[in-house]
């Protein structure tokens, strides 16, 4: 290693480095002839960002584990590497030591990818496993998660879906090769989830998880989102617990497939940036690059163009009449319902229907005709319902 | 794709090559100026092994799905191939589509591998499935595999570990770089695996898988070996279920990872070759090569010096003081009972026992002095805990 540059140099660090290695001045570390590959961990767009342009424009290769920047700014860092014929990699970016970013771009290569889903929070499949194995509230589980470090004092990032999000556009720019940043990522975070709604999964044989889906909806159209979705129990990502992440890949060879580990943390994620810097130095002086990914054509599609299975559960009056003035508002905007759960509750009554097949224009409108009806009290939560087909 | 050698080339196959394309030859595809790259699908030592070793030698880099090959001469192939500076690829050979090689050998190259341990045969995973789900017996199991083709007329290869035994050595060799062969892999087959065993398993929370093995255990040796095993339910190997593979990798830095997917079938397979062929062809255009193992000189450690927990079924006379005999034993041979099950069965009992971490050598002299007491009628079956560490 020839040089480190810190925020604060002077800070203790249990390691000693020989005078001049360490700095705070970035920019002369990425200039330094005597530097060769650049690995860059600082997080966020500025000054990270201008400091791999420079070591690209340079020559450099970059290994970078920064996920912010790589889903807000990916098409531009690969058209710089892909012109300065370097690396740029990027492992640890995604789910932390798991091995998903170069077995997506190279063990995939020839494989015509359908749809990669996975569980990239570890924050709130924690949070979720806590409310699904012993019943705790989204509150108590949030608390639990904070006071282990697994969330932050300002969860927004992780409850909200930001953080999962960002992680599902590279992954769509990678299977799919589809120019998509964060903000294009349709998303919905765990905050609605009840205990409720996860123990009438549970009846049904289905688990809820937060999912980040990038899929292939035609020819020139790929669908990118994040929300919490109900899984059959005997799906490979139902059984991912805690804070484990896991990435499902289906491809039209291959099948299915899962890559399974530790999405966080300070280990596994140095494991997959020191991984990167062996490949990128090892093709660094064979003289050669990775593949960068090449910029795709594919457009992406709105949410609303969705076609999907849903959970919904609603609170009603409970008097003659009410169930069949809900099923003729469904009827009306072609939902057709594949089962239907009534609970009473003194004089009021909650319905859960899982439904077949729809499309999400036509669940929304649903939503909101349910809404109007005098004899519905609450729309409580709707879940879409995946990984049956 | 200049040239394809098969051994019938008259043989109608759903595609038309130009006149010259299809041959019997293969040496002369592998001579053939014109190819730039081989791709060797034919199973089997020989010719496989010559014609790898020609190509190689000719600066060509090969790509190959022959488990056999690999797991017997692997380190002369890797030489060959590292002294003519080309690729050998080789993903489709363990796991079929399941990015597992590319992986260990790249992504892990900064991580110190403690433990492989994989669910790597199809045949057995489908056959101990259906034994735990449905109650149903080995024989009928297996006839049930048979008939819908996921296991062979003669299934040896995989019923006896075989197949696993070949894939836990080249799964060694990649992992820790040990030069290690097939032969050399501890095998236990599943055909001593009965219904009642893995009753008695799933009553104290476990599954029973047949496992390939690869593990550290100093820093000089290495333990390579295939035997049934009992895992935790919550082990994520433990819901690996029906003809899936899955391989568990535990590292230093990177913690737990677990690669899933279909490790059999045409397309899996194909999609794995055609990936490695995409990595052959573009190192091979950048003048480059990826990396080859490097041979280590780690030994192989025996089995009697495995430490392990224990399941152990053994069948007694059900009379006053045997129970204190058998205790007896285990205490001789300084094997510690962790916990233990007793079952009338008329005028016999059946004892069944979980062991704490013992010495194998220990367990099988203990199997032995039991086989040796007028009261134990019989020993029945043996099978390691592993996945509690």
């Amino acid at each position: 290693m020839a040089r480190v540059a810190v925020r604060d140099p002077a800070r203790a660090r249990g390691v000693t480095f020989p005078a001049g290695v360490m700095t705070h001045d970035a920019a002369s570390v990425v200039a330094d002839p005597a530097v060769d590959v650049v690995v860059e961990v600082i997080g966020g767009i500025e000054p990270a960002r201008t400091l791999i342009l420079d070591a690209l424009k340079a020559g450099k290769p970059v290994v970078s584990a920064n996920k912010e920047l790589i889903a807000n700014f990916g098409s531009e860092l690969f058209a710089a590497a892909g012109q300065a014929g370097v690396d740029l990699l990027f492992e640890a970016a995604v789910g932390g030591g798991i091995p998903l970013i170069r077995p997506l771009r190279e063990s995939l290569a020839g494989e015509r990818i359908r749809r990669v889903m996975g569980i990239v929070n570890g924050t709130t499949n924690f949070i979720l496993t806590r409310m699904s194995e012993e019943g705790t509230s989204y509150a108590d589980a949030l608390a639990e998660a904070k006071s282990l470090g697994y969330a932050e004092r300002d969860p927004t990032a992780d409850v909200e879906g930001f953080d999962a999000g960002a992680k599902a556009a590279i992954l769509a720019s990678i299977a799919f090769g589809v120019d998509v940043v964060a903000g294009d990522v349709y998303r919905e975070g765990i905050a609605t989830v009840t205990v409720d709604d996860i123990a009438f999964a549970d009846r049904m044989g289905y688990v809820v998880k937060l999912l980040a889906v990038a899929e292939r909806v035609s020819d020139d159209a790929v669908a990118v989102r994040v929300h919490p979705a109900m899984l059959p129990r005997t799906h490979p990502l139902a059984s991912v617990r805690d804070s484990f992440n896991a990435v499902f890949i289906e491809g039209e060879a291959v099948g299915e497939l899962m890559l399974y580990g530790r999405g966080a943390g300070g280990m596994p994620t140095a494991s997959a940036v020191l991984g990167d810097l062996v490949d990128a130095a090892h093709n660094f002086r064979a003289g050669g690059a990775g593949r960068a990914p090449s910029p795709g054509t594919a457009t992406i599609s709105p949410i609303e163009e969705l076609l999907s299975a849903y959970y919904l559960n609603i609170e009603v009056l409970d008097r003659p009449g009410v169930l069949a003035a809900v099923a003729a508002v469904f009827g009306t905007h072609g939902v057709s319902i594949q089962s239907m759960n009534q609970d009473g509750l003194g004089d009021e009554a909650r319905i859960v229907f899982i439904t077949h097949t729809a499309r999400e224009r036509d669940m929304q409108a649903t939503m909101n005709d349910l809404r109007d009806l005098a004899a519905v009290e609450r729309v409580c939560s709707l879940v879409r319902v995946m990984g049956a087909d």
